[in-house]
C-alpha cells in the first residue's frame, strides 16, 4: 500500500486567516484534492466512481499540524492509499512546503461507499480492482523523491 | 418591492484573512444566506423551490465594500427583493455592523430559474405568486428599523 | 470539565457539495464557531485572547461523521472544554440536528498557545484562570437539555 | 493594458454545491488566484506588496456567470490589468473550461491601496512602476492563445 502521489498547490490568499497563516480547515480541502489526484494517478478517477452512482463518503478525518503554511508558499500534498476493504477505503496525507520540504501537516481520512441515496454499499468490484491495480502500479513506479520517509502520517 | 429582511450573523474566524479582516468572498456567501432568509420570511423557503425541481441559478453578483468587518463583530445582512419577472429574480443587499449600524457593504445578485438539468425555464407560477405575495406582506409589516435609508445598494 | 455550550446554526447553501449534503470540511469550521461560542459563554471571549497578543493554534483536529446535514437543516454545535493545561487546551464537539436531536458528527480539537510570532508559549495565567472559572460556572448552571449523554465525542 | 495571464486550476470537490456544479462564490476566489498569478508574471508578486506593508483592498467585485463549471473540469482563469492609477488598480477576468475553451464566467475587481492600519494610501511608486513595466512586457510577449477575443469581460 506504499504508493505516494504528490499534488502541488499554491496557497490561496483566501485560505489565510487573521493569524497570518493558512487556516486549519484548508488542509482538509487539500487532503481531498490529494486523494482526487491519487485516484486519477491510479487510473480510477473519482469522476468515474461518481458517474457510476457511488460516492466515497467521509466517516472520519483528522489532521496534525506541525508548522504553518503561508501565503506565497507552494505546498505538496502527498497522498497514500492506506487501507482498502470491500466496504472501506482510507487515505493518508502529508503536506510539505515546496522548497525545503518541511513537513507542515499529516492526516488521515476514512471513507465508506454509498449510493446516490446515501445508503452504505459494497465498493463495486471493478472500482476495488481498479484501485488495487493502480496502487500496485504506483508502488512499483515509486518516484524516489516520494519514498515514505518514516516521519510521516 | 420594498421589503427588507434582516439576518444577523457572527463573523467566523475562518472568514478572516491575513489582512486581519473578513475576506471579500465571505460577503458573497452572506448575501446568499440573506436571500435564503428573505425567502423564508416571505413564506416561500428556498427548500420548497429546490424540492419542486427548480433552482435560482446566479447569473450576476456584485459587491461594493465600504468598511471592513472583523472577527468579534456581529453583522446584519439586510436583503430586498429588487426585481421579479417570469424568468428572473434579483435581490439587493446591505451588510451593516450590529451596534453602530455602520454600512460595510452593498450588493446585488441576479438569478434565472433552471430545472434539475440546468436548463433555463419560467419560474413556476405558484413560486412567482408566493414571492410576490410575500414581498407585499413584508413591505406592509415594515419594521421601521429596516426602512431603506437612501444610502443603500 | 463538563460544561457544554450549544450554538445553533442554519446550514448554508454554500456549505453543501454535489453529493447534496454538507461538505465534511464545513464541520471543522462549525467546531471553531462552537469553541468561540464556548469561550464567550465562559466569560473569556477569544477576542480578548487575541487582543492580548496570543492565539490558540490548532495542533490536531478530528471529526467522525455519522449522518449527513442538509440544506434547510438547523444544527446545534455543542462544545465542551476537554482539557486545560498550562500550555494546552482541548475542546470536544457534537453536532446535532435541531428538531430530532440526531447526532450528525463528533469531534475534537487540540490547541497550543502561541504569541504573535507563532512561538509556543504558556497560556497567560489570567486566561487560564478565566477559562477554568468559566468552565466551573458553566458546569454548575448545567442546562439539562445539554447534559452529556454518553454517546458523545 | 492588454496583457492576459492564464492560470489553470482543477475544480475542487469542495467547491461544488447541491446543484451539482461549482458554487458561484468559488469564482471570486479564483479571480483572486488569477490576479496573484498576473502579478507574479508581471514581476511584482503580491508577497512583495504585502511585505512592504501595503495591501490592495477590494472595493468592488462582480462576476457574470454564463455556463457551469463541474467537478472533473480544469478551468483557466485569464487575468488582465484593466486600470492602473496612483491610488487604484482594477483587474478583469475570464474563466474558461480547459479543452473546449468555453467561456464560463467573466469578472472585474477594483482595489485601493491601504497600509497595515487599513488607511487608504497612494500606491508606492516602485510598485506602480513595476506593475506598469510588467504589463508592458506581458503585452509584448503576447501568447496568441491568450489574445483577448472580443467576447470577454
Amino acid at each position: 500500500m506504499d504508493a505516494p502521489v504528490p499534488l502541488e498547490l499554491a496557497v490561496r490568499f483566501a485560505e489565510t486567516d487573521l493569524m497570518g497563516v493558512v487556516h486549519h480547515s484548508a488542509y482538509i480541502v487539500w487532503f481531498e484534492a490529494g486523494r482526487v489526484a491519487w485516484m486519477e494517478a491510479a487510473g480510477m478517477p473519482y469522476t468515474r466512481v461518481a458517474e457510476s452512482g457511488h460516492h466515497f463518503a467521509v466517516t472520519h478525518v483528522e489532521a496534525q499540524y506541525r508548522a504553518a503554511a503561508r501565503f506565497g508558499d507552494r505546498v505538496q500534498v502527498i497522498t497514500w492509499l492506506a487501507l482498502l476493504r470491500s466496504r472501506r477505503v482510507d487515505f493518508r496525507y502529508q503536506v510539505r512546503r515546496v522548497g525545503d520540504q518541511a513537513l507542515l501537516a499529516t492526516g488521515l481520512s476514512q471513507h465508506i461507499c454509498v449510493d446516490l441515496q446515501g445508503r452504505m454499499t459494497r465498493i463495486p468490484s471493478w472500482i476495488l480492482d481498479g484501485l488495487q491495480a493502480g496502487a500496485a502500479r504506483l508502488a512499483q513506479s515509486g518516484d524516489p523523491a516520494l519514498v515514505y520517509q518514516g516521519d510521516g502520517p
